[in-house]
């Protein structure tokens, strides 16, 4: 009989938006959060017994209940209690995983009294992964579809030349990529007093946009490396950080059938094929453990 | 035998990002431009001959070709150069309709020497529509994309009650809208000088926004106007002003089943179905000209 | 002060799936489904009024109690008892819109008793649009997203060159294309028989694909006619088609450099810029009333 | 120093339509190919120096020349030729895997002579992931995007109820779901007679629709464990099978404040939240290969 391996269940994308009003001035956290969980699960696949399931319709209800109770402080620490809560209150529960997406808002400016009026910033899309098995936590935290660009600074050139080369060597280009980026703390005991999820958040966030704009670059991957090395080495908190960088291209232009001139001045930004890189950046001494292939965590 | 009737063509959706040098602080315009033609094209359809086809590929070199030799001052400044010369360049062409989507981005702030490292500001998309005859000109200016709430000073209430209806009256709700909104200029003789196409785009965007923050609601209609209303009040080189607004509903969460009170706090985001307006504003006196339907405006 | 113009609302995106059960054997209708209405509804704008306003959620409510009062036929029959009950049962609504967009689904095989199981064929979304003022209506319906392709029997030469034309003739190309098409019915007068809307839809289906098919192509605005000649032509109860086709280009991808020939084998199938060739085709002494731009009917 | 750990490159989505010719009967292959390498990379991240590095330009070359030189039997049999070449060519490359989406075509019927005329059908997405790392080969085979329907035949009861749980229990539902699943071959020595890789994914994908219709459901994990134990049932080639199931669910319309019973006739087809389900299926005595999150395999 073939067997049952690796299973998880939940309810994916709840979206919750919590006011929380101080007089006439409101704040306000928008979310999006999936649950996914695990644990003493054979039955319900093998005969359709949901004695062990906790419906993921109750999971959403949770979610919505806890945005109440707990309020929302940071995505990682709403993660933090709907984790606890799953596996300390359901002994078929194992591990839980919460996923997080957040989306920026930031106020309008106007003459009116109060302040309840909110824009989004349509930036990067900030992103938690917050996992529980009972004993350890493991947070990862990150964002992606931040969109950066050199329009200089930027070579590529001795490289390999096979048979299938024809690319000539650059030594002025534009360097563009869109960032999706994770890193992981080194939180793990919830007796330890936890990060300061929103500092953190910005600091990083900070520096790897200063890295990416002070790397003169002589390759994607180096510019990536100085990303997250930058992060290791200015944050204590972080142990680990991983990068999927597609390789946004911008074409020059040949315009000299027109007769012009194109002085890196004139560039057609191309949608596919696009290179994509992607590598992990470790403080020395620590195991791997944000998985190869970013684009669902 | 079946007639011919309206019809256009051209290159849609050539993305062309310039860089202008001054030293080492770079400026960047990013521009998305769709090129649609029409005039004496029967033949085309009822024999296939080309005779008096521009390829569509020609159209597209000459949006490269025209961001060196013109410049990109403003998405529709660069129209209005390319729908200048097809109609005048090209006997068989007798309108040119020029579409343009243009992105933002600001600078990255960092410690090196100059200035050419950005950031997308995923904001809004600046959209801009310039048809030219050969006679008068039509510039229609807008943005989509643009998310905004009010967390409160929204009532909804008075309404029509048939036999289908079970929506109790809301006295403070979440107003919320995703911004599609179109502007036509009153410029339409080049022999005017032209309105500051950057600086008008600044303030409508301001206006649009301050009348959203500071309209205490009773229908997302009444918002609208006001939206509208500012803007021809405050800018004279506007005549016509729609817009499309999805009432992006925000559902107070029933916590009652788990003994906690919802205290306009906790809200679940909504996709689908939702409510859409639409209207037009418009000076007094003037006839419209902008489309019902701004989807693909 | 400013003037409203044009306007309307409803309730867009409403998803009704509808079973019907016949024994075991069970039929489904899948729609998506947009009400707009529009009427005597200045006050609304001007004060916040909503005395004359049907509330969208009514709408919404009205679209899944008809499912079950009228059942759901087709598309075209469901939207005219929408259209026709807005219009009739509140004074101050004038016009009703209805959109619906229809995705299709084929039964799976297998061995079990009954037939309850479905896929979706995934292939074109079909569309409908009936338009109602309590006298005439108007129904159009269509397709999107049907994507053709000739491997060959499509050439293009002969067309004008100008200054920014580096294009070389083409004897032998791809011809590729996603269909968006729409068809206006002379139906008007509901005292009379109806269209079987249907059957009509799967024979406009099978001549545009065939047209498609059986054109030796010079120009995609030759095919573009006789696809729509060939529905004008075979089908009496439409006046008016209007098709959106953009050139989806597939690039023959040069091999010379590798000391390979390319012999029309391997192409680069490209995203953007495309092509793009919109028009209408009409039955003699027909006035046009398709909309000029398809994208959102 | 923070160290480099797993890191790999590539041009991602390459898109490859191959057309073969015999006489007037043409046959088309149309995939998306994305290349990824790694190797002794450790310079280019640190250095910046691309010794070692095998431009993603070349690796969009050789999928062009690879379509025309080997020709594209089958998406699995193509990566195989390519994945064997980068580690075979290139000293510092020591792994490569390459990943293939497919879209299906079928034929347009037509009066004309000759078969070169086709229409996609637009049903799931054929995916393929082939890894090489010298000695071993792994081929995964999946598709996504297929959504299916059982109208009936579906329960949910005798879950677990916590504090947060309100959802009643069903005994008659839709289940309906947009299938995503990978399956793992045992074919691991190139000295061994391939699989069929097109016959292979043929009864896949009948055995998969088959055991959705035909599994009577008490919840869709139950369902998920039927369809991968029939693949590894009937298919010998096959030793892993993971799916990733989001439950569609379609809420049952509360009709009666309009006075109409609603007997599981009318739904509300949700969008989010969903269920999502995800779980691995094995040959008894086989390792797990294929990752938990399959969104981006």
């Amino acid at each position: 009989m073939p067997i049952l391996g690796q299973n998880q269940y939940g309810k994916a994308e709840n979206r919750v938006v919590k006011i929380t009003r101080d007089g006439a001035t409101h704040h306000i956290k928008d979310l999006n959060v999936s649950v996914s969980l695990s644990g003493d699960m054979d039955e319900v696949h093998y005969s359709g017994s949901n004695a062990h399931v906790l419906p993921t319709d109750t999971t959403k209800n949770t979610v919505y209940a806890f945005a109440k109770e707990h309020g929302i402080e940071s995505a990682e620490q709403f993660g933090i209690h709907l984790a606890r809560h799953f596996v300390t209150s359901q002994e078929p529960i194992r591990t839980a995983r919460i996923r997080v997406e957040e989306y920026g808002w930031e106020r309008i400016e106007h003459t009116r009294e109060g302040a309840h009026s909110f824009v989004r910033t349509g930036q990067e899309t900030r992103v938690a992964q917050i996992t529980y098995d009972g004993s350890a936590w493991e947070v990862v935290s990150g964002l992606k579809d931040l969109t950066v660009m050199n329009s200089t600074d930027s070579e590529f050139w001795g490289y390999v030349k096979d048979k299938y080369t024809t690319l000539p060597e650059a030594y002025d280009r534009i360097l563009a990529t869109e960032v999706s980026g994770r890193w992981r703390f080194n939180w793990t005991d919830d007796t330890q007093p936890a990060p300061d999820w929103e500092a953190s958040y910005a600091q990083v966030k900070k520096h790897l946009l200063q890295a990416f704009a002070e790397t003169y670059s002589l390759s994607l991957q180096q510019t990536l490396y100085q990303m997250g090395s930058r992060i290791i080495e200015h944050r204590d908190e972080i142990d680990e950080v991983r990068f999927s960088l597609p390789n946004k291209h911008h074409f020059l232009v040949d315009l000299e059938p027109f007769g012009l001139k194109n002085d890196n001045e004139v560039y057609f930004a191309a949608d596919r094929p696009y290179g994509l890189i992607e590598a992990t950046v470790l403080r020395d001494g620590v195991e791997p453990r944000i998985p190869v292939d970013l684009s669902n965590l």
